[in-house]
């Protein structure tokens, strides 16, 4: 018997709310040999990171980075270097991830006031407007772009406007969103903007890109308090991300090679292109679902295509059906979160797992199963209608 | 022209203060297919590393398992998670990372008090147990076993009884010495002992490991105020490492493949091998390194293995050195570090670098840039003392 256990991870195709699969080339450039942390040659790597970072983030701003953690780990350095005790938060929630936000800023001792709505429903921008304005003095307006818990997306464009006429500072999560969904940091004026790399990026977790606005850093620089967080002192980071290289920690060397590649891969196809993708995948995904006979959960006009939330339909079991996609077909889809668990399925079509191939093969999959289950799922109908929108025959 | 950048990392010698080289099977295992983090498989392979972890950091805790972000991040859910604001801290520093620890405990709201050491000496346990009685209720002792910024370890049993007498928690900073100089979480009574991977364990940098006792963790379930950080929440990690897999945050799902395979080669090469291996060849290095005419940094008797410090002579250009050795020979070594900045060296061989031949390469090296420096190293000496320590001929 061997002393230490094999290690043979299988193949599957991802199809949940993150991770993506991703591009071998994505893959190979973590075996590149290691180099050290202020070797010359990482720098440089690290610089053309930064400069694709922009490119792919649409911005312009000096402060951008990836922080060294999973696409949360950006949550948390924007929020914790954002707000000092006793700032006034209004988060707009709408799911899961707005929630986060808002416990992190709690965390972070801010006033926080949470605008709520329907997990399946955008947030409301007038109620926001309402809370801002007779709160006052607001610090931070935090919003989600593509809320992975409910497959909503909100147009951050009010927000924006709400955040210019109170003078608050706007934070916007394009963890889902980055590389799939147009995000445009400038152009929203958005002043902190953070993503993951497993979703619509297709890397393996790890590193988090972020962007603050000049305005958004100067507020760093002038806090009263030290951030709660050494960790992720968006100051601290910078200084090892600029000219100045201060030793901050050991920048994880490889997860910063996949970043490289598949920032390279995004550009190489271009942006336009890979929205386009995105979205006439998930629209056909979302066509093939509802002629099957499913009830998307999202309000109409406001779903993802990177993320799309399906009802489960009554008498049909949760887990007995993603087990059997997972042990049958090797596909994996997401249960919900929270108020959403065993009512949606959340099905992913982000980055490499964006493709027509996949949108078939999992409609195919799932009529299979759901008419096993009892219900009368038309695969017939399904096919067509995706194939229609994915230009087929 | 091409639209990105191209991607070619050069192959170099690892022998800085971290990252060391990686073993191709680490390597390799990155490029794994990836799993989604709630994936039956990727469950598995969690448990295996938390069982490998238990075993090479030599605990039975059930609290073990890795922080999704490099060694820092440890440091940072070590102290954010047992200090809570207005606990007594007392620290132990003879270095850079016994003054973050204080920093961290600081802004976790801490009354911290120092008890510093000349950087090149080990922390006086004397001076510890005195500020501990005087001070009174105090909740955190921490010290750092292996200094990376000086060289010197600290013997922990001594702090040990202090913690024990005194009835706070030991905290135990294991970065640099775990899988390469004996930690022993258990027998120590160490109440939080973390690390990082790109040290001796020799797998990239991404995340730490880290263990809680039981008498640590009751004290983080204990709290009053919720932990600084929402990201480095051991009671949210733990529920998601532990079997409840509550969502937390999207493990970095290769550098968790890298860990259990760096943990696997630890285990295979046995942990008592691998600290003999490390202590032969480091202890052939600073053989080398005084035979040649240099000066070592640290006090003898409290020398690490796996990082030696050692005096820049009067007259030589530390850059230069330093520049010649990574282009000449593509050898990296550490520069100093806050106050010992252009003073020393800090030469690692640590997991895969720990070999005898970068102890010879490395000292035929360093003695030829330095002749053409004008100091007069003997190489020859150097040689041969090292290969007596090697066991050669």
């Amino acid at each position: 018997m061997s002393v230490t256990p094999p290690f043979n991870p299988p193949t599957r195709i991802l199809m949940g709310p993150g991770p993506s699969g991703a591009n071998p080339r994505v893959l190979r450039a973590m075996t590149a040999p290691i180099l050290g942390h202020l070797d010359p040659e990482f720098l440089r790597i690290m610089d053309e990171c930064r400069t694709m970072l922009r490119r792919v983030m649409r911005t312009e701003n000096d402060v951008t980075l990836a922080t060294p953690g999973t696409g949360t780990s950006g949550m948390e350095a924007a929020v914790m270097n954002l707000v000092e005790p006793g700032d006034r938060v209004v988060v707009g929630i709408c799911g899961y991830f707005g929630e986060r936000i808002a416990q992190m800023a709690e965390r972070a001792g801010g006033e926080v006031t949470r605008v709520q709505a329907a997990w399946g429903s955008p947030v409301d921008p007038e109620a926001v407007r309402a809370v801002v304005r007779s709160a006052g003095n607001v610090k931070l307006i935090g919003v989600v772009h593509a809320e992975t818990s409910t497959g909503v997306q909100n147009k951050i464009e009010p927000f924006s406007a709400i955040a210019k006429e109170s003078g608050a500072l706007l934070l916007v999560d394009c963890v889902t969103s980055l590389g799939g969904v147009a995000v445009e940091a400038d152009a929203w004026g958005a002043d902190a903007v953070y993503s993951g790399t497993q979703k619509c990026l297709s890397a393996p977790p790890g590193v988090a890109p972020i962007t603050l606005s000049s305005k958004a850093f100067d507020a760093v620089k002038a806090r009263e308090t030290p951030c709660n967080t050494w960790y992720l002192d968006m100051a601290l980071l910078e200084a090892y991300w600029d000219g100045r290289r201060q030793y901050h920690h050991t920048a994880p060397i490889s997860m910063i090679y996949a970043l490289h590649q598949a920032l390279a891969l995004v550009l190489e196809e271009g942006l336009e292109n890979r929205w386009a993708r995105h979205e006439r995948n998930g629209r056909a995904l979302q066509s093939g679902l509802e002629a099957m006979g499913l009830v998307l959960h999202a309000d109409e006009g406001y779903r993802l295509p990177v993320l799309t939330t399906v009802r489960i339909p009554d008498g049909v079991n949760d887990a007995e059906v993603r087990g059997a996609l997972l042990k049958r077909n090797g596909i994996e889809i997401g249960g919900g979160l929270g108020d959403l668990r065993a009512k949606v399925w959340r099905i992913g079509l982000m980055g490499e797992s964006s493709t027509p191939g996949n949108v078939l093969l999992s409609l195919s999959s799932l009529g299979k199963i759901l008419r096993e289950q009892g219900f009368k799922a038309d695969t017939n109908a399904a096919i067509d209608a995706a194939s229609e929108r994915l230009g087929g025959a």
